[in-house]
């Protein structure tokens, strides 16, 4: 075909159609849409094959144009090809349990993990892929152009402006990629206002606004009770901040999600401030605004936090502290999880966080048999994000101490650690000799298996038994004995080589607490600066306000 | 202290303190500034020791504020800590000069390189660090968060929400970080309209407009004049289609700037046609609008182009070619170049890019004796992505090829390709035992030499002598005879062990044009799809408009 033939503006055509066809099914032109003609707009817009961005983050869901979406005829919208951050919602599921959708690209699953293990299982979805959330974004740009984004939004108003308020999230990287390229952008609100207390996203960004019957659901991922921290937990977060921390002098930093770094982040106002630490360590994070993070922020131990996403019941708090967190003019939070991704990845010289199985390699997996669960950020905070420049005290000590050839051009490494006991709840040990990740791959039709974080990244493994250091270890026979030497009794730690461990540890690449002059009698929950949710509550000078569920008085 | 007598607030001070000040120094509240103002403005605003982020991107340069801010009295503006992608313009270090900046972290500083290693030798500058792009985005929501942000759009209205046509660029990123951190956001813009094409920045992100007496500058920095392309740069682009990109089947990719890869790009519809490559390879691209791609667009190569920054004269063409690049409601590209790093760093399959040094390791660099050069984009998108976890064809086979121990988990590779010929212009050997980098670092006060791209992460090195292929090797003999395998008439090249690198090449790893088969006769410029500037006008229909420069007929 000649070139001057080529019809270069279908993208453009197709949207035009589909704006009609709404326009029509409406009865109306225009971005307003009620509540109850949603499907009928979905309907009209969504086309058979379309890829279909459905806004689900770790917090906040486009929870109601989930449930329009999964109301829709399969017989006129069917083989959607889903993009979607989070699966976090029944409709999420239903979506292809009904044969409206067809194929998926995530990142994360948490809640609705086994479920897609059973409809792979029953042949019902092809995942082509788990991402994470970063990655994700990038393919919006590439090769996974969005035809439909369905977003979430707190407010719009009659233009169609958005104000997302602290919850802004993926919302401004998804509508780009559509808006851009002659896609389709539908948003729910919670309400209608005259004026926004700010913009988020501008009104040509988007196509059509359903106001929604009720708020969209946000999940309260970050908030973890400090009454639950045990107190090994308490002894790893004392090794952690004195092995780790205070020894690279770990400035800019994000935490993992779990019992084990809230304890940290709970002993750097006690045990922190004792080392010394104050204004040395833990000073500008990537992080939600965790609530176990209110006393060190009160203590003064933290200048800046930027967020991924906001946390319920922190909204209060973070308004009165805006010298800490990024918010807008109108005093709420703006976070925005791509900026807050590239920033863990190439700002933070440490990530820490939790897994539910590692191997001797080290390889790490949050994946286990019958849950396919994704990773969401912790593969972009914890790859060794070997782009990276500028140097930092941190970052140029872990690169010294991984240089293998004094000849080679020096290069820094990101302090990517991996905090477990050696046995999870009901006795399931953390390490193994084959991650489950293997027969999940199989089973999924994936050359690789899913590894969450990869042993050549990972920095430290630590455990109630102690830090191994792999940046120390020199040949494959050192690392494998590092992390079996840290294993306590797990099987793979009883097949350790006692001689050789003895040998890493005159080698400083394993340290048992009293390596670190940490005595186990000191670890205890008394060091935690809240033990309670209430205690967070009373920190935050009522500010914190939790949700219901973490109310127990 | 106790937490509640602290001031938590002193950035939301500090900004109203420094708006009232300009409201006094200009004798008017609002955002609207005439040009004649603009330094009184600045001397409101900035105080001493701030991170004032300038924004010099690779193409727009906000060149006015540049402009007034080397105007102000620095016995009031001193010590200022400069945030700049690009130090394009002699205003740029005319601040050091003047004792008006003392620190600055940036990323590329093409032509202001040499500038830069004087006043660093002179005593006049701080340079913290080198970032790729994305690196110093993150840190803008880490630990260098603008006090103040200078920046350039295309037009505003009254209310200040911004146009900044097609290159948006680094605008986003710049103005999120200090808007919603107590900044202050003044943009310089070209004109004010009633009604703007498009919003690319809501106007509550604005703090101040500036309507600048000329219009900013852009430079053209991507524009190569196919007339220029020698043969055997058509050799190695030949080489690199068939060895690269047929062989691991690339689809998406970045290429870096440079004649080596406009060769590719022209080759395309030519050579890479009678591959039978057309919708095998190439299909996707994180790329700025390259004019040497226009060929290889309207041969039906080319599905989606997503772009960092516009490209001077690519106005129209991209404008009626909206199914290939990412266009706004006004019909005009919406670059930004944050998303399309991420997109270049984990959903490209393949970078390439040339560089001036490449030493024995495989390390190359820029950065030469008496330039401070900076590197942009290429250590984010010459990096192996470890967070990455979605497969491809490309990305599977090159981790497979580089996999040491079976046992150990696969992950996938991405396809690093450096490409130059052995001798640069004056004779200069691209290949050295030694990178001047190890001497640039020392002048800096560096602890690791400011490297492009490590040697670990480059998987091929192209030159006119064969391909090698670094995933293959298996020792560090391998690597380095490899290396010195295509290193040509360099000394580097003539240091090979003869017998060493016919054993590579038994094993394929490397590769001479005939072991592709590839007759260097076959290597004509006949091969380009656009011989002159004027043949890419007429395949672009008339619709791509050279600078002025670029036009010889």
């Amino acid at each position: 075909m000649n070139s001057t033939q080529k019809d270069w503006r279908t993208g453009q055509q197709s949207k035009a159609k589909r704006l009609a066809r709404a326009a029509q099914a409406l009865g109306q032109p225009g971005k307003r849409v009620v509540a109850e003609q949603a499907t009928a707009l979905l309907q009209a817009v969504i086309q058979p094959g379309d890829r279909v961005c459905l806004e689900g983050n770790n917090q906040k869901q486009a929870d109601f144009l989930a449930q329009c979406l999964a109301k829709v005829d399969p017989t006129q919208v069917n083989n959607l090809h889903m993009l979607q951050s989070v699966v976090a919602l029944p409709e999420h599921t239903a979506l292809f349990d009904k044969g409206i959708a067809r194929e998926i690209d995530f990142s994360f699953s948490g809640p609705q993990g086994a479920r897609l293990a059973n409809l792979v299982a029953a042949g019902k979805i092809k995942i082509n892929a788990i991402h994470t959330y970063l990655e994700l974004f990038g393919r919006y740009f590439v090769d996974l152009t969005p035809h439909v984004a369905l977003i979430a939004a707190e407010a719009a108003d009659a233009q169609g402006n958005l104000y997302t308020g602290p919850n802004t999230e993926d919302t401004p990287a998804i509508v780009e990629a559509a808006a851009f390229k002659n896609g389709i952008v539908i948003a729910q609100v919670n309400e209608i206002r005259d004026t926004l207390p700010r913009v988020d996203v501008p009104a040509a960004w988007v196509d059509f606004v359903v106001q929604a019957p009720r708020p969209n659901y946000i999940e309260p991922l970050f908030t973890r009770d400090p009454a639950l921290i045990s107190e090994i937990q308490v002894l790893m977060a004392m090794m952690v901040i004195k092995g780790i921390y205070a020894e690279y002098g770990v400035k800019r930093l994000n935490h993992g999600i779990g019992f084990d770094t809230a304890a940290i982040e709970l002993l750097l106002p006690t045990y922190g401030e004792q080392l010394g630490l104050k204004g040395k360590v833990c000073t500008n994070w990537a992080l939600n605004p965790h609530p176990a993070l209110i006393p060190a922020i009160e203590a003064g131990f933290v200048q800046s936090v930027h967020s991924f996403g906001s946390e319920l019941g922190m909204e209060k708090y973070i308004e009165s502290r805006p010298d800490v967190f990024f918010t807008g003019g109108d005093g709420s939070m703006r976070s925005n999880r791509a900026f807050c991704q590239a920033a863990g990845h190439y700002a933070c010289d440490l990530f820490i966080g939790s897994t539910l199985q590692i191997d001797t390699y080290g390889n790490s997996s949050t994946a286990t048999k019958g849950r396919i669960a994704g990773f969401g950020g912790a593969p972009n905070m914890g790859a060794d994000a070997r782009g990276r420049r500028h140097e930092s005290e941190a970052w140029v000590k872990a690169g010294r101490q991984a240089q293998v050839d004094p000849q080679q051009i020096p290069r820094g490494r990101k302090l990517v650690v991996q905090m477990v006991e050696t046995f999870r709840e009901h006795m399931a040990p953390a390490f193994v000799e084959r991650l489950d990740a293997w027969d999940l791959g199989d089973s999924m039709g994936l050359n690789n298996p899913p590894v969450m974080i990869f042993g050549e990244d990972v920095s430290h493994i630590v455990t109630e038994e102690g830090i191994a250091n792999l940046l120390l270890c020199r040949t494959p026979e050192d690392r494998e004995q590092a992390i079996r030497g840290v294993a306590g009794y797990t099987e793979v730690g009883l097949k350790r080589n006692k001689r050789k461990v003895e040998e890493l540890r005159s080698r400083g690449i394993i340290q048992r607490a009293e390596d670190l002059g940490i005595a186990r009698r000191e670890a205890s929950r008394d060091l935690l600066a809240a033990k309670t949710v209430k205690d967070l509550v009373r920190a935050s000078g009522g500010l914190y306000n939790p949700p219901s569920r973490f109310r127990n008085w």
